[in-house]
């Protein structure tokens, strides 16, 4: 069974619909009525395909077992776990991270209870690189080198300058200790450096893409390592799996949402907020901006007609934001949706003292709990929001934080991703390639001088130069 | 003057045009002349009205004397600094410390040389604040509060939880030696307390709100504590100010930028996204999120017309959301402009070793420098979006990293006010004020039991409950 009520993720679409807004604005109740034989063939495809991702809940008992082991071997070697990856192999590791250990974990060793401090570079930026390794004592590193291909120009560059430095520091011998490398089982460059080099192997399955792999090796290795109940996690996702193998919407967590964002995406709303009310949902915000962005924004359906389609999605956080961007969103153009995510228990509380009683704007909040200001400004823009017509949902986690709740998070970042794939089966596009992305990169590796793009190396050099009278 | 050249930021706009971008996007030239008068009279506007942030890079040598002066006798008494502050609070002291300041600061002493930690929550999350306090050693730690009228509930909340926690800690007779606040000089709660527990004071200007603030004490405080060479930011901020006495568009950066923006909005190209390609600069672009955004969402003109207008401000980060944002951008609606922000020297240089030199998909990277890498990437980046006719602009900044450059960083940041205060009067809206962040900050007020509130109170609690068939 799918878990205990009261341990189970609850998505509330109530602020999506007419009835529940003020004015013109919200969806009506028959246009998803109108849906329900799209995603019931929706439903069909997916579970006929079963796209990589929709396994990873099920089949990795061997891989957690040689995570343990590896994790078991090695755990006091470590004071620091780097990974080196980019885009869909650094956001689930800080997206796991941050919502499943203390805020303040690496600058504090009584938070870490003995697991490595977490580093995610995430970019090749020369200062940040450059004074990450002069923070590190790399004779107690270890590197998770994380790249399917081992052709991602940053995750490499980052690679050899950590090679070069681990190897005069601790010697060429010992090198093999401080790297893993997780990439495909039987092809490509960081396979065959991992072998010539002896490093640990993890394995992406060919069928998972970049940012549908945070629930394989990519994202469970350094959460381990961490400290991060990662059976919990998987668990936890397959919970959300067999709660989505509802073909019924109202049933289905991920399809309704996803099916109610689309529809969104066709009255106008065309940019998906995502903000959680607890600061340790930040990170599970921009892996979804990712997800969401990557593959549903598109030029072309699986027809092959052009469509440039795609919803935006934009990270924001509560409270802190209501000082930011509510603003906007409650005056600016009626374009978006706000998801929210609220956590009925944060794992922490904290009381606020009676204080200056005899100061009226200030007295009021002495003997209120801290979770109680930030649950009650979350309704209160939700009832502003709503009260001006505009969209809102709000996923409901039961609790947060603390190794315990990996399998809350699991059901989270599960939906996600399913709701992700059945947008993009409504969209009728392909929701697991990215081909836009490859002009840049072949760009970038002909300037470089990678072999074999020499065109597109001749192609850059020949573009116009920029016109002096258009920079000021 | 105003500074050599090539200590100058550009702004090189050739790719907002259709004549350099393929297919039909793209601004003609006849759009902006035709906007000549326009900019005229806005700047008309402000040169008469001089809001209160066009004055801060002229008249606070008192302040930064006060300021050095408190850093002078206080500095070897703390070890962390805290600012209690939210959305315009904190925004500003967290890009100037991640801006000015090397990566991985709080961790490692060496890279402080002597400066406290910075701490920014910014945010009422209880499990965060609880694991902060948790870290610091109170005995060593100033917090500066930040609230012009001293009844933002966040910001307030976290005072006097600190205010108590330090009062047991260090004993109610040294209280003083801990805070800081930052204020309005003649009155508000803040100030109450501040005479009371007698703590240093800041003054905020009456007339200088919030996402304006970053170069009055309410960035300049902690920046001046971490060793940010505050008078070079404000000399930067002053040779930008000369630059932009210029009511020529052609010759004035802000103006040039934000002109095209409000084009390229009403071409449809709602969304505007910064994506500078160097990590340090992520904290400027969500401090531009909030000036972009809450200056220009407005529901109303200035003659109180309906308009709902306001383009979304989106923060990006190259190259990491080339693996994560450019799909999108490449491929789904073109609904956006790309704001690069670009920096020719990043102040750190690496080295990518020459290892696997039989490997092809590997060894070209050999040689390089990470720089390089990243500055490609850029370029890259922008010939693609170029070659889908996607419009985008470029930021040049010189240098960064290092506290001489804070000269630099100035001229970026004064340019981006200026920017929106002339976005403003061109959209012919007030954006100056936040109208729309008033209906949920009283919902709190309400349910939280602050005198006064009780009619939200009630309409709070007599909402509609949500229908449970809505929440699946």
């Amino acid at each position: 069974m799918s878990g205990s009520e009261d341990e189970r993720i609850a998505v509330d679409v109530n602020n999506m619909f007419r009835q529940n807004l003020r004015g013109e604005g919200g969806l009506k109740l028959e246009q998803v009525e109108r849906m329900k034989e799209e995603v019931e063939e929706a439903h069909r495809a997916l579970s006929e395909d079963r796209p990589g991702f929709m396994e990873l809940p099920f089949q990795q008992d061997d891989v957690v077992k040689r995570i343990m082991k590896l994790r078991e071997e090695r755990q006091d070697r470590y004071d620091n776990f780097v990974v080196l990856g980019i885009g869909g192999s650094a956001l689930g590791n800080i997206a796991l991270q941050s919502a499943l250990n203390p805020p303040y974990y690496n600058e504090n060793e009584n938070l870490r209870s003995g697991h490595p401090r977490l580093y995610v570079p995430d970019n090749v930026d020369p200062v940040r690189f450059d004074r990450l390794l002069a923070t590190l004592d790399l004779e107690r590193t270890v590197f998770n080198v994380i790249s399917k291909s081992g052709t991602t120009a940053e995750t490499m560059s980052l690679y050899l300058i950590a090679r070069q430095r681990v190897a005069e520091e601790v010697g060429k011998e010992n090198v093999q200790e401080h790297f893993i490398a997780t990439t495909s089982s039987h092809s490509g460059y960081l396979l065959k450096i991992a072998r010539r080099e002896n490093y640990p192997r993890f394995a992406i399955p060919d069928d998972v893409g970049g940012r549908f792999s945070v629930l394989s090796p990519v994202g469970l290795v350094s959460a381990a390592f961490c400290g991060i109940d990662i059976e919990g996690l998987l668990e936890g996702a397959a919970d959300m799996a067999r709660r989505c193998e509802e073909e019924d919407l109202w049933q289905n967590p991920a399809y309704l949402h996803g099916t109610l964002q689309y529809l969104a995406y066709h009255e106008g709303n065309k940019m998906s907020v995502m903000m959680p009310y607890s600061h340790q949902l930040r990170d599970v915000a921009d892996w979804y901006r990712q997800l969401w962005a990557e593959s549903l924004g598109k030029a072309e359906n699986r027809q092959g007609e052009s469509v440039n389609v795609g919803p935006t999605p934009i990270k924001a956080l509560g409270a802190t934001d209501q000082h930011s961007q509510i603003q906007l969103y409650m005056e600016g153009p009626d374009d978006k949706v706000i998801n929210f995510i609220e956590v009925e228990e944060h794992g922490r509380e904290m009381e606020i003292p009676e204080l200056y009683q005899d100061l009226d704007g200030v007295n009021y909040l002495g003997g209120h709990r801290l979770s109680n200001l930030l649950n009650t400004e979350k309704q209160a823009t939700e009832l502003a929001l709503s009260s001006r017509g505009r969209m809102n949902s709000t996923i409901i986690m039961p609790r947060l934080n603390a190794c315990t709740n990996a399998r809350i998070l699991g059901q989270l970042l599960y939906m996600l991703e399913l709701e992700t794939a059945l947008a993009g089966e409504l969209f009728n596009i392909n929701a697991f390639d990215q081909p836009g992305v490859e002009l840049g990169k072949n760009y970038t590796y002909g300037v470089m001088g990678r072999d074999g793009y020499e065109e597109k190396r001749a192609e850059f050099y020949e573009r116009a130069e920029p016109d002096e009278d258009f920079i000021v």
